[in-house]
């Protein structure tokens, strides 16, 4: 880091200066490099040439290999999900002392080559909560990413120093920190990610099959179904590369849509008023942004 | 309507003035009584005191009582649903002329009442494809109604007159009429509607029951269940009130998602994403407003 010491009298910014690679220019890798570098030295790469160049059009600056991030203090892998693991392996060789994080939203893969024995490099997940309907370099916003929760996620691959890297780059990035594993993050994004995008799918699907409603289609129903916008790629790696945790989140919220519906086909009124106000306190907790504690 | 017409050439408006009375000023009365008084002579009331308040301190004109809204040449009932039917049974003995609109997201019970050989005035169902998840007369806002679907419901009290009324109503009150029967009106909002209500509902109590996700939750988690915030009152009165309805389209909700569950167990990645493709196009022609033409 002390190479880079150099820079920050130049900048307002308390912790060092860090040289931190960016390897995926799309929605949030874009929104990384453009939060980022007001504070550290970042430099950015893309496998599209449009989309390295549009990120250099946007004042980046990007290297035309991924191998040009290196050296580095960190290197942020921010491709599609089923290309983090590919992309870690060709970094490793070169990483030497740099932190290789990567904000794949599901974790098993990384987290179980990161247990290999051969694997040597610094390795840690840092997954922001963060995301939009659009995607691209064109979407990427660092407004995106301002006060969301960045999941920080050891590996067997992790020591102190990656942590106090991830946490200093999720920070200044505009995150709030917090750490899990990768099975807790998992089976939290499987609740929080792929079953609500699961359902906003089959109600999307649903309902186009109703016949003319598109056109009377209220506030509520786009709010509920708009994560089907989500990209396909991102999607499919969200439920087919986590498969177990998201059945058995669809296991149970069948079970919950079970009891609603015994209440509203015995007509008990009653009853399906008080599953509403159930719905409605663990909403208003959300709301609220405040964990429950019970 | 000539009565009225004396107060025409002070306002800017192409149609006869009509004198209006809004029973009701929650969130949807209050905003077609808001609505609607530049164009129209409107008179509100309401059953809380505070809410009467409330309106005169916006400006409306208020009646202490709901039969000091007749004589009118129209009376909107915007009261909770299961008030609806009380509400136009104390109106009709002094209704006369007056066409009875209701807001009503149920139809079948006013549907039934109408067909009653003994009912004799005009009634007509209005039902603006509107909300946001707070409530009451300060929620009020004509904002919420702007460029909406009005769904004009005709029942076997409604004549041409009434028809043109609830037409000239809607659309004064910035709404959009797609006219359409009692059994389509109530078809649909169990689709588009209930159905969503139901699903943010299961899925705001499945994540509350999984632990501390609040704090981690991103935006298109609170999107999808943001309609859990309904009101109580109001979500009972859509679910129990259209039981056979909603029944019908969380069953076909349910094979839907069966068939994502399926290619997500069987780890066909292929499936996964073509079930996600389907998704994404439905919700592309929500999204541009476009009625699906098959």
């Amino acid at each position: 880091m002390s190479a880079h010491r150099s820079a920050r009298d130049a900048r307002s910014h308390d912790g060092p200066l860090l040289k931190i690679g960016v390897a995926g220019l799309g929605l949030i890798g874009g929104s990384l490099a453009l939060a980022l570098r007001s504070k550290h030295q970042v430099l950015g790469f893309d496998v599209s040439r449009d989309t390295r160049d549009a990120a250099r059009s946007a004042g980046l600056t990007v290297s035309d290999s991924l191998e040009g991030l290196l050296p580095a203090d960190a290197v942020i892998v921010a491709t599609p999900l089923d290309a983090v693991l590919p992309t870690l392996l060709a970094l490793e060789p070169l990483a030497k002392d740099a932190v290789l994080l990567d904000v794949g939203s599901v974790r098993a893969r990384v987290d179980a080559h990161a247990s290999d024995r051969h694997a040597s490099p610094r390795i840690v997940g840092m997954h922001p909560m963060a995301g939009r309907s659009t995607h691209g370099f064109g979407a990427a916003d660092p407004a995106i990413l301002a006060g969301r929760p960045f999941l920080v996620v050891p590996t067997q691959r992790t020591d102190a120093r990656a942590m106090a890297v991830a946490g200093e780059i999720a920070r200044d990035a505009g995150g709030v920190v917090t750490v899990c594993s990768a099975s807790e993050h998992d089976r939290r994004v499987a609740v929080l990610s792929a079953l609500p995008l699961a359902i906003a799918a089959a109600l999307s699907i649903g309902a186009d099959g109703a016949g003319d409603l598109a056109a009377i289609a209220g506030p509520g129903f786009r709010d509920t179904t708009r994560l089907a916008l989500t990209s396909v790629d991102l999607g499919t790696g969200m439920l087919a590369a986590n498969s177990a945790n998201v059945l058995q989140a669809l296991s149970a919220f069948r079970e919950i849509l079970d009891e609603l519906e015994r209440a509203v086909a015995s007509g008990d009124d009653r009853a399906v008023a008080a599953f509403l106000e159930r719905a409605r306190s663990a909403r208003e907790r959300l709301e609220g942004g405040k964990a429950r504690v019970d």
